[in-house]
């Protein structure tokens, strides 16, 4: 196929919050796949605060980006050209084929999105990576109990919005954490929280001991730092935390300093777990099956916040690790 | 039974290391047993570093002891007096009548100890909470594998000697980290670890990186503090931490602060647990069982740290937070 393909590649290691410098376009031939192989055109490239950690040396769960490299992550794109049995041209999937406008990949690497289900960007939202990570940390690690009183961090994204809304259906009293009074409204009004706690304006900690005088059963964290810190002290007995994000401190350009919190965990008998979505991969295709199915009984609502194009994508990144997105944050690279 | 009582009262909350102020005798009559109850003759009062713990006002796990109260605490005794169809006078015991030469406590409080499994200290030390605090932390919470490494801070402590022999027995590679060279060679030549840091004059990370180049996969931690901090940063996939104690942290007078670790607990995929001995209460008696086994069979041995003199207690305490002690910390009362 004919044309340019563009990518944003990782110009230098961000210190500290990433800017226009670390970021660079590379332009390239449209590339052609081999035998086995599928071309993937870009609809929506999925921005998570995931890609953080990627772009700094030292030890990572995964491959880290190295200046030069395509910034990772996932896409929904369509089918351009097929040299694989397992896709059509035209089909609908997901690959992790980095920021980019086009990528080719291994017929089985690209998954298909099933139309049915709801749009399909929700196939890198909340049916995809965030909904399943919220699914799995909330159920398979926090294992709440109805009753349990949960608190969620970064309530209103991609992932802490499931993470509330599973922890209703699941029986808990649900306490998000988020930004703003507008998403602190948002996860009251619309996703049914039981009541939110504005962290840039409120004293956490007192409005955790007034909203959970019984102590905090299941913590899904999502932020790390003073907040963390806030629940940390008002843990009940036998608590759960699963460590799913610690966006707050991703941008720190030395070794985030915090109280010790340990004690706490043997007052209270509690455990703190860190886990990975894939740890579950077994089980994906089932939480998805679920997730879809509460979407259609109106049991669960997404928001997304979709800018458009792809040059946006660094700035845009930028601004979700400040927590200006407000839902799963995507860039519209293609229609 | 006519004579005196000597108790040591907490005489104020101590403010960093406790302190000669802080501890006061009272004297009183030597109680009398009311129906169903027995008078205990303290042989051996057991030190143990959650007494500090008790020491402070604010949240904890049991009773805090305030300005006025007998210091909480174990002792091994004598039945001096019984009106409790439980025990008959002579009977050695262990109860929890706190820092005092004598105390009356309900028949079925104080607990028959089998003079025929060792020594009547052990009933407070490796057949005791220390020895069961071991038991419990590693079996039940770190969940070590044969092959896995096992890093036990306090290693030549009442608690973390057992850790690493029974560590052992369920064939870890076990690494202990101490405060002396002698403690060092302790745990390597006498206990059968297989390596030992010096945490005064060895860098703990350097060490660990060297001696678990695969990581740590089990963590038993007593201490809290900078050498928990490198446990944290060395630790493999999946790893567990059992949070037992952190002596270091026990004489703070302000917020202790330290580098935040939650990322490493996503980057591992680990869990750290806090837990109390008394979580497990319902198995305790298999687990001394097989405890007294361990030591017939040469499997397991222990030191004791014994003390003479109910005047020395508050000073020897002291020494025991600093790490002074060698072994099970004892206050030998009376023959």
């Amino acid at each position: 196929m004919a044309g340019v393909n563009r990518a944003w590649t990782l110009a230098s290691y961000p210190n500290g919050e990433p800017t226009s410098d670390n970021f660079a376009v590379k332009e390239s031939d449209i590339p052609t796949p081999k035998h086995g192989e599928v071309l993937v055109k870009t609809l929506y490239l999925s921005l998570d605060p995931y890609m953080r950690g990627r772009m700094r040396p030292g030890p990572s769960y995964s491959t880290v980006v190295e200046p030069g490299d395509v910034i990772v992550g996932e896409v929904v794109g369509r089918v351009e050209a097929s040299e694989s049995p397992l896709h059509s041209v035209g089909d609908i999937v997901r690959a992790g084929i980095g920021w980019q406008e086009y990528g080719v990949v291994p017929g089985h690497v690209a998954k298909p999105v099933n139309t049915s289900l709801g749009p399909i960007s929700t196939a890198v939202g909340v049916l995809g990576m965030p909904g399943l990570t919220a699914y799995f940390g909330l159920l398979e690690v926090c294992k709440p109990n109805p009753g349990d009183t949960l608190v969620v961090s970064a309530a209103s994204g991609a992932v802490g919005g499931v993470v509330g809304q599973v922890g209703k259906i699941a029986g808990c009293n649900v306490i998000g954490v988020a930004g703003s009074e507008e998403k602190c409204d948002y996860i009251v009004d619309e996703l049914g929280f039981n009541s939110a706690i504005n962290y840039k304006t409120q004293d956490v900690n007192e409005e955790l001991q007034r909203l959970a005088p019984s102590g905090i059963d299941c913590y899904f964290d999502n932020v790390g730092g003073p907040v963390t810190d806030a629940v940390m002290t008002n843990l009940a007995d036998s608590a759960r935390v699963a460590v799913c994000g610690q966006i707050s401190q991703y941008n720190a350009t030395e070794t985030p300093m915090g109280p010790r919190n340990f004690w706490a965990l043997i007052r209270t008998r509690s455990t703190v777990q860190g886990f990975l979505v894939y740890d579950f991969e077994r089980h994906h295709e089932v939480a998805r099956a679920r997730l879809a199915e509460w979407i259609k009984d109106g049991l669960l609502k997404y928001r997304e916040d979709i800018v458009e194009g792809f040059e946006n994508a660094p700035s845009t990144f930028a601004g979700l690790l400040r927590g200006d997105n407000f839902g799963k944050q995507l860039i519209k690279v293609a229609e």
